[in-house]
């Protein structure tokens, strides 16, 4: 289950840059491409013609040309033209919503007529000099809500990441879970404590002696349907932690995209936007791989649980206060999903284009 | 869906040299082996013992030998012996009429009293001097109509094998297509143009200018169940194409044999029979790399087209001019099958093999 | 189908010395670990909180720690503690019944309450000065009663392991089939023959002459659910056979306990214990290599019979007389479940541990 009126991030442009790119994103196997302007298009990547997938083909002068027989398909979704054939009465594919935005594509999996470009978010460090910007992406065995607790609470960094960002004080420290509308924040203020083996890295990156006690913090935001924003960072003890001035802190933004592949897969745009030392892009780079190596320990886990999910379907999960913050984005989701369903435009399958 | 009364080829001699051969033919679960008298025999792979399968077994004396506990099956499905037991109330396996023919074995899945040995095709090519033969074998993942389909139509040669046999004047230049009974032509010349790679090749190997302009000729013909043998060349522009005189010209028959293995998988037996420079072994080998680097490109976009059809089971698909050939050999198909299903013969699994 | 009211050889201590073991038996989903007195503990691989399998966590002062969220798991199946929460409300999750013995790990994978430490054979090998032990641990994939088939007819000896163990007098000499209660014994006697390779190794390890002409025997006992003892020797001729005395023989019990993963696919834990020259460790090595090699030989036809029984269901199999002995295990096999479906109590998923 999935909501399908929202922005999903799709991928980023370096994966269509030299051919088109097919991707399935909450069970629509979508074709990404630029076309003649530059700007990117999501179709159906399936060709009219014969049902081979597009995404084969190549882009030629802003058109995507089928790589089986040339069927050359516009960006509305309607065949432009093939050789030797009239196309007026081809079948049209769908086509979906789509926008570049903050270095990513995002895609509108659900009816076209409710795509409302507002609605993707926008995000401090997006386009700002004074931050700096690099992740990743795994493609993860798992229900995308599984990923949601998971970064919805942190206690499992002390025990998945021991060595990097875990430490006992997580789990020892309580936390608080509020609901905003359809936001939900879980954070958790660990103060006078040392920093762990990855903020320790940061101070030192930072000019902060990273034997010195910190206030740590961790704020994770849940938006629909599956954004997880994390502030988090260390800041000299007794400074003011999350308000300290900038120069005694190192503080980031942990970025979490989570698209459902389909039920049990996702596609994880993980990655980190830093507020300190943007223009260095060797540090950028030493983060990135840092985390890319904390976040594939995630991995086994959540492939694992979700096995063993399938295997008990019926059991049910305990959900404590640690969990809240998951367990109100779930709720948040299967209403959303509930309200779509409610107010579902026929959606059958091989539904023309919208012009 | 497939016809069962029809001789198929089911792999080629060399495939059974040393040891048994077990393949799966219209999902059917065969051992090839060669009798006493070095003749093929076809059996239901599948000991009656303890049903193994017989094609990990040896043969002694013309006889399979089971390799799990020594039963010895005799080459009309019924046990002959086995150490210490008295077989006579085994239960017989099938066997399958086959036949070698052409350098291949043929195998007839259907109703063994249907099987005529007339009904298997002759080739100029076959035992033949004046001709070369060499192929190979390619296992793909897809419903064995898209690839008559492929070869019924051959504009995909520009888009697929742009760099060897495709040229844009294929699309450009209308076919034709022709049912004569159960037989499907489709056929395209072009005249006056340059030759594309491979068929430069082809003039050079054959003392042709490969410069010259050329007419080139592919005419494609299906005969069930699912044989598309496309007679192709160029001749020097302007002395009769398909019609000019040896000298002046390369041509060559491409063979392709498309063996259902199952209602998603083939095993594809392609090969080129060529009319010039017969005994030039290097020239032979030379070819079959190289159209084994070609047909090898078509098996993504076969594997992925069936996994599209498969996403989406309910899209029709488009019927073009350039589609004929394929659309009439489905409707042929689709006869025959009826055909077998209105008379059958009621099969049930685990009926004695005829004597 | 299997009895589950047994006990089943799960594992080897030496597979959980460094982390818990994660394995199913059975269908069970189970998690092996030493608890704070160095008792083997079986659990449920299932985290009451969220579904984590437990077997990727760590243990922690003789209790299982949940790798994600450090759960704290107790013995008993019931939750310990788990930081900054109350545990009370938590599910618990199963426990089974687990012994170790004979150097192995024995689970019940049925009722506990059931659960009869004196129903776990004695072996006179076990734990006796006189007797050396080597085995291995083989995943294959068929139903564990096909195994059972291939131990209790060794005729296969002759056919798969030509080069080792087989020898045509195996087949030409007829073996007798005894059922002793819920016991079955196949035994076959040949007297005077040629050792085949394996022997005449083990007849050269013991100071025999290896050319000599032998009397040799095959002993073997199915005991539910599914232990197969062999007894096997050869002694010199004359002398006795299996009651020659020890300096004219070599003898040994392959030792064989077959666990079902699921219903088509097993955990074969294979050895040999041997009653000469127990302290010569480097010949326990050879003898487990070879026998190694010698049943990795069973892997593809027991993996390929069982695809071939899949694919013909309804086919019935020929039971002789060599197959007696796999057919009474079948029998008894098959009056256990229904005794045990007959008097079953209601096994609900999710159902407390016993306290």
């Amino acid at each position: 289950m999935f909501p399908l009126n929202h922005w999903y991030v799709a991928c980023t442009p370096d994966e269509f840059a030299d051919k088109p790119l097919g991707r399935t994103i909450c069970g629509e196997r979508i074709v990404f491409y630029r076309d003649g302007q530059g700007a990117v298009v999501a179709l159906e990547d399936f060709c009219p013609h014969r049902g081979a997938p597009l995404s084969l083909g190549s882009v030629r002068d802003g058109q995507l040309v089928c790589g089986y027989h040339g069927l050359v398909m516009g960006c509305n979704g309607h065949t432009v033209a093939m050789p030797g054939q009239r196309v007026e009465r081809f079948a049209g594919i769908r086509r979906y919503p789509v926008q570049e935005r903050h270095g990513f594509v995002w895609v509108w999996p659900g009816d076209a007529a409710q795509a409302n470009v507002a609605a993707i978010p926008d995000f401090v460090w997006s386009d700002n000099p004074e931050w700096a910007y690099g992740g990743g992406l795994y493609n993860i065995g798992c229900d995308y809500r599984l990923m949601v607790d998971n970064l919805m609470d942190l206690t499992h960094e002390t025990y998945v990441h021991a060595t990097s960002i875990g430490q006992p004080e997580i789990d020892e420290t309580p936390c608080e879970t509020l609901r905003e509308g359809d936001q939900v924040i879980t954070r958790r203020f660990m103060n006078g404590i040392g920093a762990p083996p990855f903020w320790q890295m940061a101070m030192r990156m930072n000019g902060l002696d990273p034997s010195a006690k910190v206030d740590r913090w961790q704020v994770c935001r849940f938006t629909p349907p599956s954004h997880v924003m994390i502030d988090v960072g260390v800041a000299l003890a007794g400074h003011g932690g999350f308000d300290a001035p900038a120069q005694v802190k190192a503080s980031a933004t942990v970025v979490d995209f989570i698209t459902p592949e389909n039920e049990t897969s996702i596609w994880y745009f993980w990655g980190m936007a830093r507020h300190f030392k943007p223009h260095d892009a060797s540090l950028t780079a030493q983060i990135r791989d840092g985390q890319g190596r904390i976040f594939a320990e995630d991995r086994e886990m959540l492939e694992r649980q979700q096995s063993n999910l399938l295997h008990w379907p019926r059991r049910r999960l305990m959900t404590l206060n640690i969990d809240a913050g998951g367990a109100h984005a779930r709720r948040i989701l299967e209403k959303l999903v509930a309200a779509e369903q409610a107010g579902q435009v026929d959606q059958t399958e091989g539904r023309p284009a919208a012009a």
